[in-house]
């Protein structure tokens, strides 16, 4: 590549987090800089797009640097439509959405605003990735994610990304010398076990508060949890035609046409 | 099955949508109903989930009949897992979403409420179909749908469904007599071309309306658009894994460990 390329950065936890910070400082020494994010905090957002309400856009300066950056009261998935059709001039070399502040591990990548920015990109051709760190805390240590971060970009920068295929990077909360590695998993099998809880508000009606334990059901050693536990990078190939090629024999042997 | 079967019926364009009142009386005939669905429409959601504030419950009574209904103020996947945690008494059966004012076929399918809703059953183990109507207007006319989606819940109901995954079944906006059966598909290849309408506001600020047209980039005979257009039904195996199992060996050539 002649010229240096041209970075979109996004993420879900909004333009200040501590995690897209870092992000933009890693990228800044890789490419070109556009930040295009939300204005407030979108955890849980999936793919969520905003199409019964309008969109604010405004541009930021947040911390010095040679990036761009822009605000939207958008979702994540709204920030890449934006950054593509309103804001950037072209189109973007690579788009990356994180880091978040908190795992995007097995099912939760569903669920996941980080992730959808990075589906949303790919859908539109643009090779993507999402960076999760395993840490809720706003307060996160970034530090040691800052190398794999540079060495996987500059990887799909190299390689090109696979055709409708984006990568969903999680790292684990530990020290540098503690992370073994990266390694390339698929997605475990696992689910949210929900616990609502269930309380009264002052004029006794009752609301919920969504929370609830994670639950692995999936033995794998070639899983993106197994990875992470045992002290690696884990990037899982993500891929949004939810098509079960495998189950249209059976399906087309129940004869819905008699 | 000795007893009626326990059907959860959800949606995303809110409990007193048309096309939910529809899936509610086809449901009605088939076993015991239980309607959890979101107090207002919730299209473009995705998978979305409230984790940030607090979620109501209702009890309901929308139309006359044997169903039980409550209404909630959380996202259709929300609906699903107060449903499954807080309202019913056992597992339900399966679990019907819709009948969504519009399309959910193609790329659709990640930023549907409909379909998270269907998906978030699948997750938790419960069969599950979403269903949607290719007309998006508030008076469609739901009358031609009826047995097909009668068809396919007792097809799901006799069958059982295939592991991990759930059914995205579509529906053209035709006569009963126009439409030629149903075809097992698989997701069409397509991406929407956003165009924002900016416009200001009366005191000068920009603001964008998201629009766009939707792109298809498929010339199959085998995906739900073409299914669609040619008359047919489309139903297409919907799975949340979505590892891209081919990239495999192409990820872990480029040697990130070196």
């Amino acid at each position: 590549m002649n010229k240096k390329p041209l970075i979109l950065v996004t993420n879900d936890d909004g333009i200040t987090a501590p995690g897209i910070r870092t992000l933009i400082k890693v990228m800044n020494t890789i490419g070109d800089v556009v930040v295009v994010a939300p204005d407030s905090p979108q955890s849980g957002m999936g793919h969520a797009i905003t199409v019964n309400s309008t969109l604010h856009v405004k541009k930021e300066h947040i911390d010095d640097g040679p990036q761009i950056e822009y605000s939207t009261s958008g979702t994540p998935a709204d920030c890449v439509k934006l950054a593509k059709h309103e804001i950037l001039d072209r189109i973007p070399d690579i788009c990356v959405s994180g880091i978040n502040h908190g795992a995007n591990s097995s099912i939760n990548v569903l669920y996941s605003g980080t992730m959808s920015a990075a589906i949303e990109a790919g859908i539109e051709g643009i090779p993507a990735i999402g960076f999760s760190l395993c840490d809720y805390s706003w307060d996160a240590n970034f530090k040691a994610v800052e190398p794999y971060i540079s060495k996987i970009v500059k990887a799909v920068l190299n390689h090109g990304m696979p055709k409708d295929v984006v990568l969903n990077v999680n790292i684990p909360n530990l020290e540098a010398k503690s992370i073994k590695g990266v390694k390339i998993c698929r997605q475990a099998k696992g689910n949210w076990e929900e616990e609502f809880d269930k309380r009264q508000n002052p004029h006794g009606k009752a609301y919920y508060w969504l929370t609830g334990k994670y639950v692995m059901d999936d033995n794998g050693e070639d899983n993106d949890e197994w990875a992470l536990k045992n002290g690696y990078v884990s990037v899982v190939p993500t891929q949004f035609d939810l098509t079960a090629h495998h189950c249209m024999t059976e399906l087309n042997s129940w004869n819905l046409n008699e």
